[in-house]
């Protein structure tokens, strides 16, 4: 097993890493303070996970685990389902000391840590992880939150778990397009500031795909290290964080133009990622053969390399304009000086712009 | 003007206590950051003091202003009406950069808060106290949330605001039902730690309630600064801060039992104190006359000194039971030692209790 520690303070905590985890008796229980636990999870991961984790809980007697199984998918990350998470608490009279584990993808983290950030002004709170992308992204660094009809994202907190477990074999169970929506994120932090790990996923990206566990373990290391790293110089994205929204700004266009859920959301960041390239390239910041190579790769882990034919520049530059990435009026858009080496940019050029939002198939092939 | 500072660390601010204070010009503009705000005020509000805040805001034409105006009382300090404030945000595209300011009493105070420490995951906030009880009391320290219906302020965020505006003029048009309710967190505050504080109200009592300025000015300045110094100590009520919940744990369960709104916050609390200083008495600590001068001084501000008849001690002790300050299943009280000195009691004598809570008009008259 990895142990990878988040340097926060007082709000530090660690990231543990490898398969076989969640077999593991009582391994939750040093991250427990009190005696109640509440398992959050949804109606996909539940027959698979569940009983495993409430074995190893179970290990301690004296604690008290109710579960509660949300509906799952990305169009239920939303106040109603919120409200589910506070009236299970409250019928079940949980106190402050309680702990809520979410076990499940990125938005039973997200819903369950915003619950946990919310209920009786904050409570303890373990990610459990079971997708790709919500071990290498959404379950480190503490953003927590539901969706609203105008926008992804934009209720919600900063709150950090006590504790994150991603056990590289629950990944086994992963469809396929999960799989490959994860290694988009993967990507991400390659491009965005590890030009080596960049090649090493050339290297690896097909066995990636096919499940092989030892580099899928060496994979979410990295990559909890390139966010832990970042979150810790940054926690509450005053600067540096932002670049970890590589692809994002056209990214959380696509999935809202489409209806969030349509398109799974590392499907949209790998898009955003190659209109980030593509932009970038016209800026005359990457060269043609290194905007392809970015492309290349993410052709290669089955991702979708434009956005879907349909969405007008006039339709992103609107929903981009929505984006908690705004500044005084500017989207901001996270683009690449290097590959492995990204910037944030709000003065672009709006011609540049428009021909990216255009571009479709032709993306990177400029 | 009067001003005194919060000590948070990164997170101090200042309380701008005194008369005229919203018809000064540009007043708030030090406090916001961004370009744009949203003044969130309630409709009762609004006619009173609306134009007199949009007017000062107004000094800077650069400031881009918007106003929410929502129904006003304690049976909407719920989700919903959140709701509306994140709707009216995102349909007037406010950006990370906002600043809400509420103006209105706690409700308003309490609700936008939460909207401000949960849009984007945070945004500055400013807080324009128009009742007594907010001026004293919830305006200070950071508590915001809402209500659900199976228990209050159960869904909130510790959230400090960047300043306090605490113009003692909008008492004037306060209805004395609602001076009183603030007289009672007044009183409070004397009774938990500062006996100096208690003589001086035995003196004034009558005068505060007919509305005298300058003793107003007073009043909120001295309780301010308890409850500045007690959340400087505490911030999220770890420990000591659960003071501040002296006739809290009785009063909430009042206020559960008869509907919110129904009885005043203040109301609910003022025959809470009367309780705890009941059991305090039955428990040896405080004697008769004690007793009986915490009971008459809250007579006098015109407030309740006991519960409404027909809550019996087991509905009591039900609805205490969901309490926020429950630990490990046992209710915390709040309870005196002496006059001006409370302390945090769990291991309560169950008979003793229980002749309390069914005591009834003959509190505090052993």
């Amino acid at each position: 097993m990895l142990k990878l520690d988040v340097e926060l303070g007082e709000r530090s905590y660690p990231i543990l890493i490898g398969p076989g985890l969640l077999a593991q008796s009582g391994i939750l229980r040093p991250y427990i303070k009190g005696s109640r636990v509440l398992v959050v999870t949804n109606d996909v991961v539940a027959p698979l996970y569940l009983e495993n984790l409430l074995a190893s809980l179970q290990q301690d007697s004296s604690l008290q685990v109710d579960t509660l199984v949300l509906p799952d998918g990305e169009h239920c990350k939303t106040l109603a389902t919120l409200q589910l998470i506070y009236d299970e608490l409250l019928r079940q009279r949980h106190e402050r000391s309680t702990t809520l584990i979410a076990l499940g993808g990125g938005v039973t983290g997200d819903i369950t840590g915003f619950a946990a950030a919310t209920y009786q002004r904050g409570v303890n709170f373990i990610q459990v992880p079971t997708t790709l992308l919500s071990q290498v992204d959404s379950s480190v660094g503490g953003k927590t939150g539901v969706n609203h009809p105008l926008g992804k994202n934009m209720i919600g907190a900063f709150y950090q778990p006590q504790c994150v477990l991603a056990d590289i074999d629950v990944l086994s169970t992963l469809p396929v397009r999960e799989l490959q929506a994860g290694l988009a994120e993967v990507i991400k932090y390659a491009l965005l500031g590890n030009h080596e790990f960049l090649v090493w996923l050339e290297q690896h990206i097909e066995a990636l795909l096919a499940g092989d566990t030892a580099l899928l373990t060496q994979a979410v290391k990295i990559c909890c290290e390139e966010k832990a790293r970042i979150v810790a110089a940054d926690e509450r994205e005053g600067g540096k964080r932002a670049l970890l929204n590589l692809g994002h700004t056209f990214g959380h266009a696509i999935e809202a133009a489409m209806g969030y859920g349509n398109w799974l959301h590392g499907e949209a960041v790998a898009a955003g990622m190659v209109m980030a390239a593509d932009l970038s390239h016209r800026l005359g910041w990457i060269n043609a053969d290194e905007a392809a190579r970015a492309r290349a790769l993410i052709a290669r882990a089955g991702l979708p390399v434009c956005p879907p034919p349909g969405i007008s520049a006039e339709q992103f530059m609107s929903l981009m304009s929505v984006d908690k990435k705004v500044q005084s009026g500017k989207v901001r858009f996270i683009l690449l000086r290097r590959l492995g080496d990204a910037v944030i940019e709000s003065d672009i050029d709006t011609a540049l712009l428009q021909q990216t939002l255009s571009a479709g198939a032709d993306l990177c092939r400029s």
